[in-house]
């Protein structure tokens, strides 16, 4: 089969690689059918994510079709169309017992295009399958479905409900990438009174603006003025992180009022600086987590209810053998205003 | 009246002072029956906390008799015996009707010797005394109500609540001076099953275990081992920070395990760093806060029926007038051995 390998830093092939395999009576063999790349995957590539070993297979996220189930799986059955979500643990371990199947501690969690072969292939094993995979209905077309295997419950887990935005609370979102467009999209669901929005990057100002938020500004110093008109100088409920770079951390707890949240989403690869100095006295509560899934069938059924706006979140198509233009469309998102991009099989 | 007065950075002044009145409706006047010292008074002679200003009377934690109420105070009576708690709000603003006293808009929080004049002193004004006041049963000496006024109330809300003990849980406490100890006397109230604590000085490890730590050790390397052999290398659920520097806050992050808890307690004068580039896949949340008090009623009701056990917290008494000799002791308190050193009128 083909799949979008890495190669180390900097370096992804796609090539023949020997086809994916049912290995354990947990697995599912799924059939790629659509496929996304995910602001990981480019961490990956950086090789900031140095437990991903060279020849694995990238990808995290897919809609795809069974072909084959272990003996184990009585969760779906061959034929069965499927979310393949980024993480689905063991259902068994304590943090599975927990619904934190992120942290599970028998090879489940983030593992595939991570720890194990991922998605961006003709074929996929996923481990867990039970847990792993979500039957679709038929009223959720592909491209829609692709945004729960990772951004839409990562936002709403880690960002919203860590953050715990709530009827009528002021929530700044510091980041309008997939994942903070998708914190927009689903902070609405609990009805707070403000959702602001934070990215240097008009286009992405623009589409943080039509998923929701009520005002999208440019930097710091316009989201200060927010500050002080919206909330009287007291700061926001909650401040959600969805950009993973210390001058934004930083931002975020100097936003959040006494008694608020701080969020954090985004993937950090340095140490940031924490103002314990200022915070210590002000009953602040910072978060930080790996999406555990446990959302997505709710997100799931919102959104065949038509409750989860998503429309013109994927803003480029292409066939799955495109996969190495795929990525050049999402690397320089800056310059082709792409928010997600899918890939179909033929 | 006499009164200890702060009088810029490392001055401290026993002298005379106009008496304490009721300045408004809510204020109550109480008698100075029996004070202490905290660890924010020598954090204040230190000058890290700039917002006090010369002269200010300090001190925030008594027991007393009221000698006169505002015309709107209720709760109280001339002649109760009452608890003087370091924080008491407004009940009306946005905060305190979240029963966050501790973040007050209206003038409440931490006043007493901070922002107002303090309780070491003959007299003492209570603003807001209905909910900074607190009945004193017969059966509560004043040397154990004075715990009440600060240490068990932060311990327990801004370290153990905060901190989310729970029945078999595993516990860090770093740091025990009186609100580590204290941390450890409310920890227990939750029955986790493992109480470990952190300190360099071996008469507060001993104390620590008096009050009932399962384990006490010096410092990092044995606490780490510690976490080898009874958390099997996850960490623990529940890290106390109770000291107030950049190495112990870090020393806490580095030991709760994915989906634990770090409550900081600690007052700190500067920032620390926070190490993201592993925390942010770990699901760790992080508290700070000031005490709000809401605990108060409860603890005190436990501590009447014999549920708290603080034998042996007040390792050093005095009379008020000696107050000058009760600082030194408990400046010295690596040397005294001191925990809390108590005052008392004659």
């Amino acid at each position: 089969m083909k799949a979008m390998t890495y190669d180390g830093p900097g370096r992804r092939i796609w090539k023949d690689v020997p086809d994916a395999t049912v290995e354990s009576p947990e697995d599912a063999l799924v059939r790629v059918d659509a496929v996304t790349i995910c602001g990981s995957d480019l961490h990956i590539l950086k090789g900031d994510v140095p437990e991903v070993t060279r020849g694995t297979i990238l990808g995290h996220e897919a809609v795809g079709t069974v072909m084959e189930i272990g003996t184990s799986v009585s969760g779906v059955k061959v034929g069965d169309r499927v979310l393949v979500s980024c993480v689905g643990g063991c259902g068994r371990c304590r943090f599975c017992r927990a619904n934190q199947d992120g942290q599970c501690l028998r090879g489940g969690g983030w593992a595939l295009g991570h720890l194990i072969n991922g998605t961006q292939a003709e074929l996929v094993r996923v481990p867990f399958a039970d847990r792993g995979l979500h039957k679709l209905p038929e009223t959720i077309p592909d491209e829609q479905a692709l945004l729960l295997a990772d951004i839409l419950p990562t936002a709403y887990e880690v960002g919203v409900l860590n953050g715990r935005v709530a009827p009528g609370s002021s929530v700044v979102i510091v980041g309008a990438g997939p994942v903070g467009l998708a914190a927009v999209i689903t902070a609405r669901l609990l009805t707070p009174s403000r959702i602001v929005v934070v990215d240097p990057a008009s286009s992405r100002r623009e589409a943080a603006v039509h998923f929701g938020a009520d005002l999208a500004v440019p930097g710091p110093d316009e989201v200060r003025a927010e500050l002080e008109a919206y909330t009287e100088g007291l700061g926001f409920d909650t401040v959600i992180e969805a950009v993973g770079i210390p001058a934004t951390f930083e931002l975020c707890t100097s936003l959040v009022r006494p008694g608020g949240t701080v969020a954090n989403v985004g993937v950090h690869g340095s140490p940031v600086t924490l103002h314990l100095e200022d915070l210590w006295i002000k009953d602040v509560t910072i978060t930080t987590g790996l999406v555990d899934t446990y959302s997505t069938p709710t997100l799931l059924r919102l959104m065949g209810e038509g409750r989860v706006n998503t429309e013109g979140f994927v803003t480029h198509r292409f066939g799955l053998e495109e996969m190495q233009d795929g990525y050049d469309v999402f690397e320089r998102a800056s310059d082709t205003g792409a928010l997600k991009v899918a890939l179909f099989r033929d």
